[in-house]
């Protein structure tokens, strides 16, 4: 089989997901490391040359970390909860906005491709209310901690998307929010990517992370679960076999395939090319989760 | 190497054609050759979808005899010139677009793409004049031989061609012009793909025919000439290294070149998807006429 | 009463049907009657002049069979049904749409007027099925015979005609269908004609043929019914009275006044400009059939 | 010859003006005389029903001097001269604007059109500046007679023509101009019409009046001139062949011709529908001016 | 506080209105006293600036009066009803279009706005049928009082109003309507101003009076009565505490609200800039009345 | 003078803008000052509703410095000149695109505009080449100074800017360019903003500063010049008048008007809504330089 016959054999993906909206999460440790963003964004570029409309959504936990420490500021943890001061936000906001978001956007620019940086704020994308205190229990008294900067998304408004992306510009966008007070709020990234997907009528949304999708045993590669129903995916949050980073991820999977996202696709970004073989030929990667 | 990998390897040639207009011709023999035609309309419809222009000019020689044959009417050949009479024009028509070009815009069809039957007469896209008449002397006399219905093209309007281009549709243009009385006649395929690439601006015209391309010995297939500029390729003309049905496929792309076409190729339709290898892969086949 | 005053005459009537769609179907006769297409051909062009949009759907029966019969290809008729088998079909496409068809559009542009060809398979138009065996008894015996490569229309998809239509392009109808496989089907012209005239949300659809319309008494031209509704034109089929050719006119017209289009003509196509006469001057000529 | 092969015959012509914008002027006698303005307001319509686009402009003479009259206001004659006032330029344009082409608007709209006034206030259509003081003789004493509110046209802003005819609006243009102090100025219409026709890239302009066009003998009809280059037109002009009310007429046809109008025409609107037969039959009317 | 800061406190209210189409009625005093009209054109044209379409709708009954006398032609009151003949009616659509109305766009030009006159019989604007003849009874005995050319606003079609206003013009509506034969009728400005505002889907109506709203005692003006529900106002319709002129302009307030207009304003046009102060300044004059 | 008659007075200023559009750069320290900040957003906003589209070019100098330090990374400075070393292009980016322009935006909006954030990466608004090496002589040997990531302007494209300022977005530019390898390059904000205004078709470039212009004499504040041609502000360049910060703005200044800005102003940010002032007021403030 030679190389254009196996351009060929992408052709009835391509005919199936041209003009499509499709959302893609990648998050932080992808979005540092070289060869792993260089993959993805080779991958998006080539998603808008056939027609497919990417919109990027990025993490950055431990980027802001490394720069929290380089500055002095040490993490606020109460009763394991992870308090956002405004320091912290600061730092967030620099970080995933002004660094790994506008690094990004840069290796689009250089591979050939054009794209632009958004957050919460650009033309009031996503705006966010404070989360509620949480109730916790410090010995054996009950009280309340406030977690700071930190916001559950309230409204979407998709306007800016679709100016730029109509445009053949790929939006990458930074997981923070702005509230009525025009104060940031940090907000966690994979439900910036399911709502995203909701609210621009995406066809896909697909989490790339570190694994290969949903495991029925952390430990066994080899239990990977293709294919769920939102029905089941549930299941699996309710009984503890989703655990740790996979839980929002599944939760935003599941929200965005009940708000009309056709199908969700957990997939490891470690492995080169995973979007497009994930899109584009037989064989389906990762854990893949629809209405029914 | 997967087909991940392969599909990104052709970005580059992606992005650089892509929002391209391109003009394809193909003969008569690979136009009723179903395998041939099956390779090349997939072709066109991958180039559809990754953002290229594509229109295609067929012929039809050796299926204009067949029918020919079969309602009796004989060949008129004066002095080894043929002649078209008016019922050979009306096989001729019937022929090119209702059976080779309706065909061509089927299998399209049937392969998913979008396609549209033309020729000179819809919309006016080609007029033509009749061809004067060839001097020839038979046994000693000079005469004039009236070739018939044999036009050369004066005017193309590429209006209709843009119109159905922009919204996505194939267009497939059969060679038969249109005079100012609303007569058919009957034009050089090749001529009108250079032409065409003329007026619409084409970035490339690619002349599929039966063999790899220009020879410099035509029983020597190793004598294959890579590139030519359009100096060299009108030696080759003059000095009669270039034969029969290889010179109206190297004047029309000499004439396209010179009207501001970048590139012409002329390349084999019989390997297989050879249109994909030629624009997508590092592989060149064919000859490739450029300006210098 | 000058010519002047004529014309204004008309003005009422241009007003009405300003900005309107209007279905005509011509029968095989009518298309290759040089003088008969030639007053259809004007008055089409007058319409696209004053505002209007026609689309011709054109048949071709007689052609059809002069061609079949210079080939030597024998009609085929099991038990008086006629049976189109690959060659019937072949011969059918080239002479509808390479010949009958590209003749008209061809006297529309040597008229000044801008004409497009097309049929079921330029962008998909219309697509069919292949027709349910026929069951018929011979000596005694029921069987199925199978009609070949006739089609009844599934789908008509309107955005080519109104791509070209808006574009100042009178669309001219061969009734070749496409099915899912690409193959070619032969469909009755009126049911095309009615078909369309439902799918662009015509105003008029207006059927030319050889006679003057419906006749109580087909021997008696006195006989002629200026206005039907459609249920009383229901009951003339119901009843016999209208005949043979005249049937699928009839079925083809009540169906689409039934769908939306407001009136349906049946007029004689010999009558010179009978086309205009029906729609710009008092002089009602032919059959006309409204909803009640 | 019936009606329907008349407005076959005018095919022609309806295909050469097809997207035209013609200005026509009407004068005040045509404009206040039921009959004559209905003949022309159908003529109107029926042009823009076959994709032209009339301009009207017309004026209104007598009108002002009945009203004058009425209201006891005096008409200012120095030496041969008439001076408007601020009381007179306020009845003219009251009569103009208010009376004759609101009349002329409301005409077309109750026989089906489209129409709206407009005068040279409206979107700064017309700009002017107040004429020159005029030198006069009297009593063997040199002096400068102001003329008062008499405009000569600066400069014409065709927007808000181009904005409402493109709607499929008649627009219907009274003589008024204005100032740069906001001033209201009395134009000759007959200029309004040729510089309206210059600004808007008219095919033609029509200068409709009581005479059957420019005569060699004022006395005699039949000595009418049916074509003239713009030379002869001139060269009678200064010979004092064109006479009177003629001479602004002949002039405003000149400067249009030479600034790019095809051709300008001076016909009798009191023959009904000379408009139409001017435009849309062999039988020319008038007199017809055109650059050589 | 300096001139800056007052700009920017403008800010919320501009922000509010801006993209809002705001109908403003004056009245045939503001219309014609100098400085009053020069007050509200200069905020009419503030208000385009800022991103309003206002749409302005004039009176003009002393004008008319005026103009009647200077013609000697007498009011004809019927038991103390005005009737409008023919020729009153003559004069006031020249009153009304050709002085008050062109006036009124003239002064907008000279500002450096953009306007146009429009009346009903401008692109059909608004029609109208004659007014039922009336009821009264003389001397005992009921008669019925033909009041002549005076209409009941039938329909609005404001297409015009949107073509101008959507690019940049201010249109100046007088209120003469026209009727099915293309009569002339007139209606009172402030249901003209009313249904105009219901119709284009206006955000405001602003009648423009010379007293500063509705009062409770007329005597009285501290007695102003600054904001009402349309129940109320109802209520002070029906037990007669609103009177003469002030009873068409509550009415139609009431109506415009009743239709979507958000809110109905009644300001005294002889407070310079009221229009300004009303929309942009905290400073509330006049009466509002809005739904509850 | 009421608050309405000011905005009266501001129109012809507003008339003269309205559509302009205008870059305003300012500089870190009014960035990073809430007051003033503040002052700034309201002025943008108000431009935007009356009808201007303004471009915000942010400096941020003190903020990067501040970060720096908290970071523990020392500024490299050999012999006077600062060196960008890739740690600092690190934090320089994440302060101005991530910290700075983030606030300006999130400030916009929450005063209720649109605004997004851009820097030269998005969409390649704008891109350089690392700046050449510096010669110096370090004791007494002269050699060659690599600055780092300090780059100059090569090309602009405005689309980003013109797609979203279409649209009602007011941006707001970080001074990081990109290089041909995707590298960020740290530009000097005041160049950024006089090549932005010249893309753009600015109609005024305004810098913000903290001085209230050009001064004669820097101690003396009376000193302040109000008007210069390019070629006196040149001469003040070239004979030391202009110094240090001031530097940049008036060559950026200059080269701007060059380019076909009209006019470059030089303001004191300090100074509440000054932006407001130098454009809707007579009162003029801080220096304005003209091309003559």
């Amino acid at each position: 089989m030679n190389s254009a016959e196996l351009l060929i054999e992408a052709l009835p993906y391509i005919r199936k997901f041209h003009g499509s909206k499709i959302v893609i999460k990648c998050g932080g440790h992808a979005a540092i490391n070289d060869e792993t963003i260089d993959s993805i964004v080779k991958d998006l570029i080539l998603l808008r040359y056939v027609g497919i409309q990417p919109v990027l959504v990025h993490g950055g936990g431990p980027e802001i970390s490394r720069v929290m420490e380089k500055m002095g500021i040490k993490p606020k943890i109460v009763n394991g909860l992870r308090v956002t001061d405004e320091k912290t936000m600061e730092v967030a906001r620099m970080v995933l906005i002004g660094d790994v978001g506008a690094k990004i956007v840069s290796k689009i620019s250089s591979h050939g491709g054009k794209a632009i940086g958004l957050s919460g704020k650009d033309g009031k994308l996503f705006t966010a209310c404070k989360k509620e205190s949480q109730k916790v229990t410090i010995e054996g008294v009950e009280k309340n901690i406030d977690l700071g900067y930190v916001g559950e998304i309230e409204k979407v408004d998709p306007e800016m998307i679709e100016i730029v992306s109509e445009r053949g510009y790929i939006p990458v966008i930074s997981p923070i929010a702005i509230d009525d007070q025009g104060n940031s709020l940090n907000v966690n990234a994979d439900t910036v990517a399911g709502e995203v997907a909701s609210n621009i009528e995406a066809r896909k949304i697909i989490m790339m992370t570190n694994v290969d999708g949903i495991l029925r045993d952390r430990e066994e590669d080899k239990s990977l679960i293709s294919k769920l129903s939102i029905e089941e995916a549930q299941k699996l949050l309710n009984d503890g076999t989703v655990k740790r980073g996979m839980i929002p991820k599944t939760k935003a999977s599941i929200k965005a395939v009940r708000s009309g996202v056709k199908k969700a696709h957990i997939i490891n970004a470690e492995r080169p090319h995973s979007l497009i073989l994930e899109l584009f030929t037989d064989e389906g990667v990762g854990t893949m989760i629809t209405e029914s």
